[in-house]
């Protein structure tokens, strides 16, 4: 069975899972690719149509998008590259809460709708004065983790701030193991579901330093995780907690894929350092053979890019593709 | 195809897995939850029945249990919520063997099993004096690693045992890889299959400590491997003496799943410093998708919980619960 | 529908999930074993024939195998076991490119291959006088980084030479991740896939060694791993570089699986420090359940031993195996 909807997304990210999954659920593709990486997309015949496009211009294709009929999948790497104005006022229907887009564009919005949903958070500092090292310095935007950079004490913190951007955040650094969980708000379902989990792999800490090189955090790839069934009700909580904050800020539902990025520490406790208002590339690891707690929902392992794909499908049958869209 | 028998465990550590795959087998599902997780396992419509109880209670819930021919699936979070001597008189047929509780209570007993079954172990010692730094020091039951602390020499073992409890276990400590190996005995099969094998994730010693802190083990999830294949020809080995020796010393068949927990070093010795009787939480990775070592037995991968549902259903067919029940 | 075609392979290394693949797929299968694991290789009731042998005899089966209509998949424990001069020789059609053992022989050769593909790789230094540390030291064949050592200064790694073995290379030691990445070169399908990635599990290396001991580099596993879906074309084209590379210099086609063993700095360059011309040990990760990649360019995941076992299937039934065995 086909559907006259197409699904769109840029190229990167997890378009080859959403992209996949969307043909493999009867829906037309379409992969906007800048001139970089079209020749890799175009290898993928669950691609149909690829229209190759600079980030900057992307907003020009949004009448054609309209025209076919399109529901978008907006990704962090579409955010990234258009800058979070232009993400936020692309007019395709976007599958997913395009509120959020704003709310994730400044780290102080976005640490404070964790702090509004009851989520504990680190401690932010709002200078290094005031800071009580170890902490970890970011920068804002989703830019995988390049640049951000640890101080142990408040000498070397002052020291790497002075060749810094303004725009930093100085958090608590947490000890601790970092998760990345991932669920999906379905509105037709009218739950969140607790999807998967996964680390980040990040060069250089994740590689054998040996002592020859500071740490740093380019995320370079994912792997997989399972939670202590133990952790799972409270995780569930958190992701509930969040789309119920999403929808009192914004008066927008949260619709579809999202992530609570967290440190667990030794006793257990979880402590959410930032989240992604949509799908992560975290997700990937769980790429055409599904994540072990899809099947808690459904009768088969699926992937988020799947759960995405159902979630349209049910919506176009019940002719109720605008409770799914924004 | 339905059957009468019910399968039910307590609602934790990998009751998901077991429920989940005990429903897609055709049985009825029950999970006995403590008040606080109650309305999270309620989610799940593969858990047919939920019963509410506080765990030091749960002797009371056997009558009802029998009565609706229940077989019961213990594991780790069972026997650490109702104590060892709870968990074993508990009287409701078992899908393991029942005996393995009470040798898992005292490290002693344990570690001697280990021994009695030929598999190298690591070096225990009986006092601070006599040990031969570095050692890992360890606490009864199954509490998933937490408290546990290393010494690298004789000063730091004396002051940290001064304020241990009584009951800690002097291990040499191992320098090399974990690996936790999943097996299922099959009374059915004759067999013992060597099922698949995971990584805990423990907070804080796989996380980004930088020296921020002292190594923990608390574990809080669990990450998927595979081992050489030139490894398994002895681990299967080993897998098969722990079953005979399990036999030899209780006179009860070893039934179901079990887990060995090694340390490989950098020749490739595998030596095992615990056990679990039952299933571990690692298998968790494999939950709804299967493990890579399973279709080595079968001809689709399958997940420990659909395992563990396969042999009941195949002694209930046969009429032969009693093979796998104790 | 089962195939005149048998499919055989050394009982190791990868041998499971090639033979698994191989019956799965309607192929006879025979598996080559040193006696110390036939008895472990008998267990698998996909095998169908078991050849006990020495492995400095084994050119004594080819006539057998010719005979029974054999496609030998060569592989690295193969190679190892063999010697490189005896598994080259060996007269049984290859599922692979023959001439690429003997390129592997010898770390010159190696590395020069990878250069003429335009690879990145790492520098390499012709003595420890030259060396600027830190640098790895590697010997030479495929023993699994067993014996590898890093010297972090000139003094080290005059130290430690002076105990080694004379063929060593010296090689730039690069701060990063490691990634192993999996491609299949399909004569049928005129094209290279990507088709998974793994982290090896090395002792002591990922261990918790906490000062306790050197690192060592003795794989005992593998682990599962995604990469930024916008580092994918890149490794693309590295992949295709390379088959195209051993084309040009062997004048035999580039066939089935290879592997590119890189390491990613934080500025995501990528540099390939290694290469395998055949299966390696990694891809057991995905045995029986598949592997991510795999879904783009196939309909449902597939292990590197089904896609093998496919490739061949393809080929018989187009009368065409010549164009896939060396």
């Amino acid at each position: 069975m086909t559907y006259e909807v197409c699904i769109a997304t840029m190229a990167s990210h997890t378009a080859l899972q959403i992209l996949k999954a969307a043909k493999k659920a009867g829906f037309r593709t379409t992969a906007i690719a800048t001139p970089r990486v079209e020749s890799f997309y175009r290898r993928f015949s669950f691609i149909d149509k690829l229209i190759p496009t600079q980030p900057d211009e992307i907003d020009k294709l949004a009448p054609q998008l309209v025209e076919e009929n399109t529901v978008f999948v907006p990704h962090g790497s579409f955010v990234e590259y258009c800058g979070p104005r232009k993400a936020e006022s692309f007019e395709v229907p976007f599958f997913g809460t395009r509120g959020l887009i704003a709310v994730e564009a400044f780290q102080e919005s976005k640490m404070q709708l964790l702090r509004e949903a009851g989520i504990p958070t680190p401690e932010e500092y709002e200078s290094a004065e005031t800071a009580k090292p170890p902490v970890i310095v970011k920068f804002g935007g989703a830019k995988g983790g390049r640049g951000y950079f640890i101080a142990s004490d408040r000498k070397t913190l002052l020291e790497r701030l002075a060749n810094a951007p303004k725009n930093v955040i100085i958090q608590q650094y947490l000890v601790g193991v970092p998760a990345y969980i991932h669920y999906f708000a379905s509105p037709l379902e009218n739950r969140v579901e607790l999807f998967g989990a996964d680390i980040r792999y990040e060069s250089n800490i994740d590689g054998r330093v040996l002592g020859f090189a500071e740490p740093s955090f380019t995320v370079v790839g994912n792997r997989p995780l399972v939670l202590r069934e133990s952790l799972l009700p409270l995780l569930t909580e958190y992701g509930e907690a969040f789309a119920n904050a999403v929808e009192r800020k914004l008066g927008q539902r949260m619709i579809g894929p999202f992530c609570l990025e967290a440190i667990i520490d030794e006793e257990m406790k979880v402590r959410v350092f930032e989240f992604s208002g949509r799908i992560v590339a975290g997700t990937n690891v769980y790429m055409g053979v599904g994540s072990p707690y899809s099947v808690l929902y459904f009768d088969r392992p699926m992937d988020m890019g799947e759960r995405i794909a159902l979630e349209i499908k049910k919506a176009v049958e019940r002719n109720a593709l605008e409770m799914v869209t924004t």
